[in-house]
């Protein structure tokens, strides 16, 4: 379980409250506000504030005086046009932050993303909790033959359950050992009075890169709709992928004329490349091609069989 | 007058229809959105939407899981804590939106602030308005003899008057002729049939800089602080310091901690360097200084008096 | 002409003085640097400084201990993977500088790109010579009947005539009355004793849009990219478009394994969404498509048959 | 020893290839190009390229046209100026690349500097060498009781060398686990033929924080004195503080008048709030303050005195 009961209080509280505002409201976005979704095994992820909706993209589009027109299918066309020539700046205008709690490892990842606004649980200044990502037997891969960062084969019996008692045993060791070394108990007493307890801020570094940590993590929609271009992407790693797919379930009920553009032209569409864009031209006046005569070399010509595929 | 009846009216509208939220609402803020605070000739500033308040702001720095403790004292000490060391990252956590008319000569020096999001009025697809910014007499000063970028005494009598002539025919006349190139009436027809009209992306050079435009702009919380203790201090040019000094009224009903803590740091505090520390060490110590013996130059010594004696 | 004699000699002095480095340097830009490429009637647009290469963006690609391998053939596949896969932080390990002169209403379009470092010659401190854009009569085009934002036949006969007439005077009037206004000579002693003259920071404001300003602007290669990609594009305004291919061959000469590239990927290439690759998969299995059956709205079987018909 | 003899020999031969530029130049960071500042156990920082110097910084805020002048003194004299009046964009103009060996604890403080670019060592696509940070005995401190994120007195005895031993029995069963499970000799084979190996990118989550990484970091000049003016404070992490010192060292060869005025104003000076200015007032004046009747909280209080006591 995910939460403690103090936090589902804690929930219940927030979600108690409501309050009358002259600002633009998304009654879907309001209705998951606050709730976490549970991920991987001790992760989550949760809305806590929003700004704007399709109007808002619609609004700024226009720089129109007031909340911008109310016809669906005139915005609709609008939103999806911005979308597909990249006119970014309008979708700069929404912004929200989330609450998040994933491992460190995958922190490590998303942190790369720098147009957010980030403040992480200080190992530092407080002491984390006792929970570390154990891998779901179903995602416990093999190495991929074929791609130097991906997964392949799920690993089978003996060695899938020797890794999972490593994994498990080493991250416990490491936990003990931190809290040990640190010597304070909950109330930040001394356990062991004859011992004067390691520094957080050194103490930490004994921790495995499996252990949880959590952050507030506030973006504009323009930029949340590349990190989750990236992250939702099937190259993506699972353990942020997983982040990636609930957020996208936020976006469409906070933007959902915005998540259909986004849909159709990113997650759906593809990138061609000027060699490519002049093989289909080829393909299409009834010729011919393979690998060897269509400019492409071995690689690029696998990846544009995927896209024709639809595989992509 | 800087608002037509038909921006009353979207304003009277957008104000009429209040909506439950379980976001955090500032009914301080509540009050002034939309509104407009008309600034210079033909200027304004709005808020139009906003994320966050104070308690946004402790929640970060205690990524705390629900909204933060709501004993004032306590969250008053904190903040004024980050404010004194620079613990930049909880105030990015909350976020406003405004509406500007300005200038575009006070765009162009604002713009330079380029952590924030702006959609601004497109002289390449519409056509801007006849308005320009003439300044009041009052503000019609001389160069200043002693700063290279600042102003002198007001001007006075007969080359006041040609002044504000000449600014007011020259903006008149360019704005004349924009139109004439243009040769579109307000529905997008020809006026003079014979001719085909300059593109609009072009008709607008003839445009004088004082020529007023306008655009939504959107930033955290942490920069506007930043944006605003450059341009609401006295150094800055007056046209656009009225605009600063018009958002820190806003600021100080979005977030009457932070706002408190920002004007006893930020507002009226001051950098000293480790020469201007040393000096001040010895006066304290009882030592007589002049600027001669004192290790700073005749400009860093003015700058010092100047704080010493409260001009900062 | 756009340069001075004097600026001529600063250039040529610059070009005199060559030291020995250990960092990594590229013949083909040194031939370039510091000289200026003239742009519109009074612009132009050159190298000042730049830090890296090719080899740079594999290096960082790499994390690899040296200068990167020298093996021409891998460096070219590694960075068309790179840049087909979005992987952008290698591209940002490349830095350049330029020295651009260019009309203030092109000034602010570009500064919307807000990932570069700029210095502008500030119009508050000192003043701006005379001297503005008047279009060449071939680029005096009327405004699009298609696109809002484009431009259609050139102007012909009187009225291109009385169009370019306006322009002049215009101009020439407001910087006139700008110098009057500031009754400065070259020495900043007083024209008119009898008057104080106007603070530069407010006579700036009856200058028109089309005149020229200058700045340093200095941006990674990656971002770099990406401004290019937006505004040597087609759609872009021809004045700003002048200077991004300019800049295009700035590139060529600098980072020739990017630039193929990018060519190919960026400059050639094209973005198709979910819809318009499920059409072209439906007609290369033979089946005949009109719009209607398409599932594109008459815009986008507009735009992706200008693709196919390789207009883009 | 922290490089190993291929990394001698790779850094021995660039330094063995000048070529000639036209680009500013500095000698004093020439000589110290590629070479590794060994430090900590295994980590190190090295300056890889730069771009600009003292005298880019001066030609930026001039937007003169040639390389600025060569007078030192005015030089000076224009740098402090700029630093005193936080006119950050002229510092912009300069760059510069580093390649850092650091703890991965160390890298996630590091990486909340948003403004650098940045390309990480990848364990999901390499496999980390077998290197943690374990602290010398003299860096092993308790916690601090006054700051709850700081260090008290060094661990002494039975305690320090226990601490000691976990650190490294933890980091080293972590990482012969990680090899396990990975499965894979130097030359990507599998070392037992029975297993097929985890995926990297699941393996790294058994490694603790003190396992070493690396990354090419490039900065602006203003931005890097930002990261430093935090990171070489005294309440910095010892183990960030040493990267930040050496790094200090780079900037004084690099741009000597920028770090003079950088020292003075920033690492040397101090920012005071308006009660604290208030109170220097008054004790200037003669008056006898107390803390109760100073307008201090007891923390502004304290700080304040180490201000005036030369401690800051």
């Amino acid at each position: 379980m995910t939460l403690t009961p103090e936090q589902n209080a804690e929930i219940e509280l927030a979600r108690a409250e409501q309050t009358p505002t002259l600002r633009a409201t998304v009654p879907a976005l309001e209705a998951l506000l606050y709730q976490a979704t549970p991920l991987l095994d001790h992760g989550f992820v949760r809305v806590i504030d929003y700004m704007g909706d399709d109007a808002a993209v619609v609004q700024a589009a226009r720089v129109s005086y007031g909340r911008g027109t109310k016809r669906v299918q005139e915005d609709r066309g609008l939103i999806k046009y911005l979308m597909r020539h990249r006119h970014s700046t309008p979708f700069e205008m929404c912004e929200i932050k989330y609450h998040v709690k994933l491992p460190i490892f995958v922190a490590r990842q998303w942190i790369r993303h720098r147009t957010a606004n980030v403040n992480e649980y200080s190992a530092r200044y407080s002491i984390l909790d006792r929970e570390f990502y154990i891998p779901a037997p179903e995602q416990l891969a093999a190495q991929s033959l074929s791609n130097r960062q991906g997964r392949g084969d799920v690993l089978q019996g003996q060695e899938a359950a020797q890794v999972l008692d490593l994994l498990r045993e080493d991250a416990d060791r490491c936990y003990r050992n931190y809290a040990w070394m640190l010597n304070e108990d909950e109330n930040g007493e001394a356990v062991d009075e004859e011992r004067q307890g390691l520094a957080r801020e050194l103490a930490r570094m004994n921790l495995t890169l499996n252990t949880y940590t959590q952050w507030y993590w506030k973006i504009d929609l323009h930029n949340l709709l590349h990190f989750l271009s990236l992250r939702a992407d099937a190259h993506a790693q699972y353990e942020i992928r997983v982040y990636a797919e609930a957020m996208l379930e936020t976006v469409k009920a906070w933007v959902p004329l915005t998540y259909e553009a986004f849909a159709d032209y990113r997650l759906g569409g593809a990138h061609l490349s000027a060699a490519m864009l002049a093989l289909i031209r080829r393909r299409l006046a009834g010729e011919t091609v393979d690998q060897a005569s269509s400019g492409l070399s071995k690689r690029e010509w696998q990846e544009l069989s995927a896209i024709l595929d639809g595989q992509v």
